[in-house]
């Protein structure tokens, strides 16, 4: 059920490489992957790499009381990385193509997460 | 110098809070608030809060071979922030009120960077 989630994302995504539901812990639930990918960051790794930083990024914005972080973009030259609080346990993170739709990306992360929230 | 580009940034950005030029050390060149800012959660402040964050972010990014990250955005409930990499030193960061314009803030910043970059 969580794949069907995860493939919606990513088949409806232009550029769209692949898709990860996964605990703030850096271990996933699911994973899609689409195509050729970027060698070395799979989205797996990619997603235990960023884990850590999201979790840095929701004690920062508690410090700072600024509320809960729902989302964060990270756009590097080669990936273009959205990510989505699920549940206070579980995010979703999707990796788009530099040239790809991350707009669109982001919105069906937003259309996707509280369907799987629904699940979990 | 520095002052007249965080001014042009911030003021013409609705729902724009504040920003900042500031090392990953977290330590600010120079940073312009305009308006009512959120409590405890003054640009300075933010900015040393997500410097940490954002050398995670290069780290990461290095890890997965995915290139350099030029741009961080984070949505929290208060408070968007972004963020646009200057120099392998500095970034900006610009703070927007939820409701405000975050699209035209990120296209400011990748305007107001390469003068920033010139002057550093």
């Amino acid at each position: 059920m969580f794949r069907e989630h995860l493939m919606r994302m990513v088949d409806n995504v232009p550029g769209a490489l692949s898709g990860v539901l996964m605990g703030y812990d850096g271990i996933a639930i699911d994973s899609y992957a689409v195509g050729e990918q970027l060698p070395g960051a799979d989205i797996q790794t990619i997603g235990m790499e960023f884990s850590f930083v999201l979790s840095q990024i929701r004690k920062a914005s508690e410090a700072l009381d600024v509320g809960t972080p729902s989302e964060v973009t990270i756009q590097a030259d080669n990936l273009t990385i959205l990510t989505r609080a699920v549940t206070s346990e579980y995010f979703l993170a999707l990796a788009v193509r530099p040239e790809g739709n991350a707009g669109k990306g982001r919105f069906l992360l937003r259309v996707v997460a509280p369907s799987m929230k629904a699940e979990l």
